[in-house]
């Protein structure tokens, strides 16, 4: 069924290649045990959080595609959120305690605002599609973030890989999903990095869009 | 003595102003006992990690402000770094190593690439103004770095709070040290992420100024 008439949104995918999907991970230890699962915290981080607040209309799925299997897709609600902190800790121990749950197809809250389920990027971004959701890849040979086409795209679902980038599989699924490519200029960066510098820029495009005071 | 003719550099000097100055801290517990010391943790991430590498032209400046005193900086150093890793836990690492050194008021190297002293800011301030750097002030109501004024500034030292902000005396010694003001857009964001995008920016602006391939 597609469902074109959802609110606005800004939501991202970060792909885990080596992300751990079960067990008790080590909240002191996420880089080596828990398969750089740091780089998904700091996603989370820079996905959510402003100085004061928490971005509301953002959607933070990570991919774990890590051992034992089979791959889960834990979600950060924005709208929903509570007791999150900025450190990779707080992150980490949402984390640890989603891959806890025994994950089915549909979404479990494991605690408020953080959802579990087994599931892949291919359905995730069938899920997508079928919400009429516009795609963006983000990859160092696409598009500068500053362009007007950039600009244009309203809803937008972005796609990062982890510290390892994303595999060829997994490029040609976003690809034949119709993604479109963009950059966030000339040099490669942190994947949370990257979601700052994209949320900046989209911070910036609505201030110019507001309408002008009476 | 006044010294102008140092190579390149980009300084970010971020105000810990309850960031513990002695004894053991927990990496455990780096936002409560250690004085929110995972926001510096975040502000040395952004400043020094690129995605395969680090940038070697950037120098953190901590400065320490919180229990037992005195006060303290930390300085991490790009050019020199060695094994830091960019999750929180491996900056924390170094800063509680730093910590446990007998700091003096000329710096002492902890690990390789991060150095500890006795120090304040509004030493610091004197200092970057007898090497003739420009000072630059992160603060919500400057003028916007995407503006031109901003792209002229050679050998920039940026200075920012940390989660508390900066409080009145230490923001007049900013001012009264000839800062200029600046910010990152129209949402008040995470000093980690302020910093994150003045690179980008700076990154770009030094990407326009390449000159023209023959």
């Amino acid at each position: 069924m597609v469902d074109c008439h959802l609110p606005a949104m800004k939501d991202f995918v970060i792909i885990g290649n080596k992300a751990v999907t079960g067990g008790k991970i080590s909240l002191n230890d996420l880089p080596g045990s828990a398969g750089r699962m740091d780089v998904l915290c700091r996603c989370v981080t820079a996905s959510l959080f402003i100085s004061f607040g928490m971005r509301r209309d953002v959607n933070v799925y990570l991919i774990l595609k890590g051992e034992p299997g089979p791959e889960k897709i834990v979600r950060f609600c924005g709208a929903t959120m509570k007791s999150l902190n900025p450190d990779e800790r707080s992150s980490g121990s949402m984390i640890q305690k989603a891959l806890l749950v025994d994950a089915k197809e549909t979404e479990t809250q494991s605690t408020p605002g953080v959802f579990v389920r087994t599931g892949n990027l291919s359905g995730l971004l069938e899920e997508f599609k079928n919400k009429c959701r516009k795609l963006v890849y983000l990859k160092e040979d696409g598009k500068d973030i500053l362009d007007a086409d950039f600009k244009a795209i309203e809803d937008p679902v972005f796609i990062l890989g982890d510290n390892q980038g994303v595999f060829e599989e997994d490029e040609a699924l976003i690809r034949d999903a119709g993604a479109v490519s963009v950059s966030v200029g000339p040099i490669s960066l942190l994947s949370s990095q990257c979601i700052t510098i994209i949320l900046n820029q989209m911070d910036r495009n609505e201030m110019q869009n507001l309408p002008a005071e009476e």
